[in-house]
């Protein structure tokens, strides 16, 4: 544990440090399968309370939980891809259905257990939820339908990064179905809201949302919404994306309900999801070189309590000390931990917890017991806020939800200072946009015409796109003329960056 | 809805009823996908009941949750099959990762993407976890490593039914490493004890508790313990397993640590599951010709409030009584819904929930609000109680967690009954054994000589099996003293069934 070498420096090298505070937090780690990771337990307790929290968002506006096969006939991909031009043919293809022993030891497919039709493992699940919902939406009176499944999905990628792009991940993806037009746009508008709510309120990474433009769209989708959160890089991370699909999937899977006026339509359908991903754009937000941080509303745990001792007679007056505060805290369900492990110096565990972002730590020694204080220490510093501060013990003990309450506010305000620091509004010259994308980075905020040629050009020079079309809250007071590009009309204002 | 047919009686064809009555309560659906199903909006949230409970249960004995791949590279399984003999090989295998334009429209798995290594859908995890484990753990400080992971797993079932055997399912596998053999065994038992205070508890499913017999046991395993409950028809279903692991996979994955001692061992492992099917045992247990009982502690609904009116004038009275009592059954935290569609009589709407297994139902008609009266309905008569009683408000809301307590109980004790009415103790007489099993079906308490002879010649002849070698609180009073197929001495008393 002493000899562990410090962290590579963000500013040095964001990628290397992303990957070690990963590792050595021990979010996740690489796994023997190409391009699939495993998640620890620590990571896994944050994609579980970020799931907790999505999920009672997702119920309180209506709606339901189920599971749909991992495995999708070919045909239905086939279908979908006669439709959709440009969508990903990447995936996993199961052909055979039992091994046998090989010549030379080992097992090998067995032949003789050939599909007749490959089945793919899902990309997504567009194809088989809508085949479904085909055979139970009848009327208008089924409608509309909002289903929501957590599930794993793969898509065969080469270049991975641990959460960030894996072959395998773990996500949400909501589809519904509904009566009208209207009420599917709204339905997309209202998830990309609940969408930001969460990553604003529980994630504190504050997204600038809008819509995608054409080339960026999800294929199937009429109108993609998203959610592009800035790094500490400068990069773009897209977040979450909500998909109005029109009647696109339902004219293929023959999803057609019987109107309130005895007609015959194709419902509209919506589709939105966010994954794993998350738990890469949380530490890229708030890590820093000390290791990863985590907002206290999603923190496994909040404060840990370290007991300092030295001798047999402190230890036990320390350790009871930490065990009272401690059940007092989870009384008031603060997630606490004690770390009472033997043979590590005080000052290890601090260190693996800081490493660990664990928001607050309080330290008990015998001095503090006899003075019936506690030592609070926050995760880091918080503008004008003492980080370290001794506090007589029912004060502290009182003190700990505002300091949490207090650190996740801190972080978000933090947040969303770096991203409006690095965004660059107002800029009408190409050269400039291009110095900006290229030194700093950020995200530029530029007219465009609307041609994908300009589009185009800007991508291949620069490898920033055209992350969102923002939404009029995020837009610049003034709104661009001219397209930063060809100097044509401007038909929105776009903001562009370069992306994870 | 009024022309719906009625439910094929459990005592004309108890499959027939089965498949009938998990469709018309909507808990799942036949996919278009060969052997997987879809589990519909009411079955999740009956298993997402299931998995609140089981994962506090784990997480209340020091269990943490983790992710591991997908996807396991054939090579893991091989070396687990040279030393495994009789592992069942019927698996789902990725054999490409892209799709390409097939001559003649569609598309077709582009050879250029064949994998060297094909890749197999986990059927269970117990090889890239415990390669995972061997990264993780260098010394006894490391141990014991208690994980445990929500997932999907395929194994390629021929014969399928929905929830009991697909091909697809979800579950819960549990993987833990010990420096100790005793701990593992401990490990191994208390698991086992978990599962049957949630099946007795949450499920009302009562199981038999004992040890598999070498033939019966998961390959891999040192010893399998298992839970099994009766059904109404008197056949078992095995619906929890926990394995005593021993060394074997340790030796395979070479998962050894630093003992206290200063030496090298092998950790010893256990790995434990449940699954979806336990939907399947809970719709079979309690199930009647009306259709499923959800017990109350799982019910996705719990109370279902019909408000009963003719006119619009009855109509807004009624709906906001019902409203303010579902909101205060609510304050109490009782899971409830008012069905307050239109165009449904009330005697659809009784004849759906109950259909549902919903275990309340309150009628409120306009009569019932003029008298401050709720009538409140129990799914099924319990012994000697009133199924349908009219009760003043008050009264009437503070029995419904009181009613809702009681009839939880009633349904273990009805279980139970059933189970013991129909275990056959002290039969000595094989002749008599088989014609239990041929005719009535049921547990069949008998003594064995250990030899796995006598259980084959029993298995082809009466297609029971041994189920378990109870533990000592299912043995009968009077031990066993010969084998019931041979004569010989019994080694062990053994309970015979056929199951699922």
């Amino acid at each position: 544990m002493a000899e562990e070498k410090a962290l590579t420096a963000r500013a040095e090298d964001f990628a290397a440090w992303y990957n070690e505070v990963v590792l050595r937090a021990e979010l996740a780690d690489y796994s023997p399968v190409r391009g699939s990771m495993v998640i620890r337990p620590y990571g896994y307790a944050l994609w579980e309370n970020m799931q907790r929290a999505l999920d009672a968002m997702f119920k309180a506006t209506g709606h339901q939980n189920a599971y749909f096969p991992l495995l999708i006939p070919q045909s239905f991909l086939a279908r979908e891809a006669e439709h959709v031009e440009g969508f990903a043919k990447e995936m996993a293809i199961v052909t055979h259905t039992r091994l046998k022993p090989a010549e030379g030891g080992g097992l090998e497919p067995d032949p003789a257990s050939r599909l007749e039709e490959p089945l793919i493992i899902r990309p997504t699940s567009e194809t088989i939820i809508y085949a479904m919902f085909a055979k139970w939406v009848q009327s208008y009176r089924d409608l509309p339908l909002l289903i929501n499944q957590w599930a794993n999905v793969v898509r065969w990628e080469m270049r991975t990064r641990l959460f960030l792009r894996t072959a395998e991940f773990l996500w949400q993806e909501g589809h519904t179905a509904h009566a009208a037009e209207a009420e599917a746009e709204e339905e997309a508008r209202r998830i990309l809201g609940i969408y930001r709510e969460f990553m604003d309120g529980w994630m504190a990474m504050p997204p600038v949302l809008g819509r995608k433009s054409e080339s960026e769209k999800f294929p199937g989708a009429v109108r993609t919404y998203a959610c592009e959160a800035m790094m500490q890089d400068r990069r773009a991370l897209q977040a979450g994306t909500s998909h109005m699909l029109g009647q696109n999937f339902s004219r293929q899977f023959d999803l057609t309900f019987q109107t309130e006026t005895g007609g015959e339509d194709y419902a509209w359908n919506t589709s939105w999801g966010v994954s794993t991903r998350l738990v890469g754009g949380l530490v890229m937000t708030h890590g820093d070189d000390t290791g990863i941080i985590c907002p206290p509303k999603l923190a496994p745990i909040q404060v840990v309590i370290v007991p300092i001792h030295r001798g047999d007679a402190d230890r036990q007056v320390v350790l009871e000390k930490a065990e009272a505060v401690a059940k007092a805290l989870r009384e008031e369900e603060v997630r606490v931990h004690v770390d009472a492990r033997d043979g590590l110096t005080p000052g290890a565990k601090f260190y693996e917890w800081e490493r660990k972002g664990v928001p607050l730590r309080i330290e008990i020694g015998p001095r503090d017991v006899a003075q019936e204080q506690l030592v609070l220490v926050l995760r880091s510093a918080i503008g004008g806020q003492p980080r370290k501060e001794a506090l007589k013990e029912n004060a502290a003990r009182a003190e700990v939800r505002r300091r949490l309450t207090a650190y996740q506010r801190a972080l978000l305000d933090a947040a969303r200072s770096w991203r409006e620091e690095n965004s660059h509004r107002g800029i009408t010259d190409y050269a400039r946009m291009r110095e900006i994308i290229e030194e700093s980075g950020g995200f530029v905020y530029a007219g465009w015409c609307g041609d994908a040629a300009c589009e185009d050009k800007v991508k291949a020079e620069t490898r920033a796109t055209i992350r969102v079309l923002p939404f009029e809250e995020f837009r610049s007071p003034e709104p661009p003329k001219t397209c930063i590009v060809c100097g044509g009309a401007a038909a929105a204002e776009a903001m562009w960056a370069r992306a994870y």
